[in-house]
């Protein structure tokens, strides 16, 4: 968290960092979005009940944490409240649906669920840029932190490539089935091969994290469980390689 | 290169270092693979003319280094000699084609031209190792150091794909064009897709570095020239996400 600053031009740009509390409010009802929040243990008071209030109802991630930490991050007069705005600017993947059909496109979406790496994240907005992805969407806890490091590694492509997070995937899954769209998810426990489905009609691919997968209740509600094949002894690609491959083949069969 | 130790049974071990001209003559005589090799500027006399004619005849690697970097690597008495060994030991592809041949399969090498990277290298091995790949081939100057990282990065997979380094690149192109392989070049430098060949024959594909692409000379060798469609405005895959799509295709038409 040390050597922040306030530039933010450039990929390799820290996030913007705000503190006190009044600013911070200020900041949340401008509708700036929160990529994380510190808030100093045993804070009272009445604007400070107005913060908590705020966090509520922008549904906001905090944390509390020791003064000592937020002194670490400035030696300015943070008053127990450090924010960090997130580089990019989040979208609502129900104003992208209609936007991607209203231009005669089939929809391609990548749904990460517990990526939290933020250089596999990175590399992977990397290549869903690349290869034509709509929008990645993910959820607001269990993600990677959308921070000057994954804006790095994704070569850019995080500004270019629209970035949903949502509450609740299955909600998101539910949403993206009613307005046509496949779901196909890429894990180990199936037989299927990547190469199954039809990639030509509307299409969410979900990956999961290396180790945890996809959860549960989002593999059930998939249409197809697809696996990529495996010819070695290590069986274990790198979530990003993985990401490639199969968003590849979606590529392929819509030439 | 501090905090070297002798330990190497592990992926995270280090690589094992030898110091002293005496015993490094032997490990080399030995027939131990070095990795990289450092000799103290100025360093004369009749052992050290020794050293210097095996360096030639086994061509290996070295560095000419002022006497402080060799006391940061050691304060043992190097006596202005300090190798390390390559964690794994590099195959012959003179070998390995006939092995795949015989075992009635169809081989699949993978050459890396100027990919220096220690962590890209690593990650196209472990997807190598994934999709089948029956050998790695890098030049003996301009590729990745194999160590320690590298090994890692790949996930073991260094310890299961054969490694096939060699002085001349463009040799090795001419010995796998009459072991009946077609060559296929992945580049930017083409309007032909990854699609349109037939990898159900003996292939070798050629990756280059990200930034420099590959070699004039062996594009020009190539019986293809292929590229993976891009969809956004980055157009810039990562390196070892670029070696899954085309291998994976290949594994895609291979099933």
């Amino acid at each position: 968290m040390q050597d922040r600053n306030f530039k933010r031009q450039e990929p390799r740009e820290s996030n913007q960092m705000i503190f006190g509390i009044r600013a911070v409010i200020e900041a949340i009802k401008a509708g700036k979005d929160i990529e994380s929040l510190f808030i100093q243990r045993g804070l009272t008071g009445g604007i400070y009940t107005e913060l908590k209030t705020l966090l509520r109802e922008f549904d906001i991630p905090s944390q509390q944490v020791p003064v000592e930490k937020l002194n670490r991050i400035t030696a300015k007069n943070h008053q127990g409240v450090i924010a960090f705005i997130s580089p990019i600017t989040y979208q609502k993947i129900e104003d992208i649906i209609p936007q991607v059909y209203e231009k005669g496109e089939t929809p391609l979406i990548l749904i990460l669920d517990n990526i939290t790496d933020v250089r596999n994240f990175g590399a992977i907005a990397r290549t869903a840029e690349c290869s034509g992805v709509h929008a990645i969407v993910i959820p607001k806890r269990g993600a990677a932190q959308i921070n000057p490091d994954a804006v790095k590694t994704s070569a850019g492509a995080l500004y270019k490539v629209p970035v949903c997070r949502h509450d609740s995937l299955l909600q998101i899954l539910r949403f993206l089935k009613d307005s046509g769209l496949q779901i196909v998810s890429c894990t180990e426990k199936t037989d299927d091969l990547i190469y199954k489905p039809d990639y030509t009609v509307p299409t969410a691919v979900i990956m999961g994290a290396e180790d945890t997968g996809i959860s549960f209740e989002l593999i059930r509600n998939s249409d197809y469980l697809t696996k990529i094949p495996m010819a070695g002894e290590i069986e274990s690609l790198n979530v990003s390689v993985s990401a490639g491959i199969i968003l590849y083949e979606a590529v392929r069969q819509r030439l």
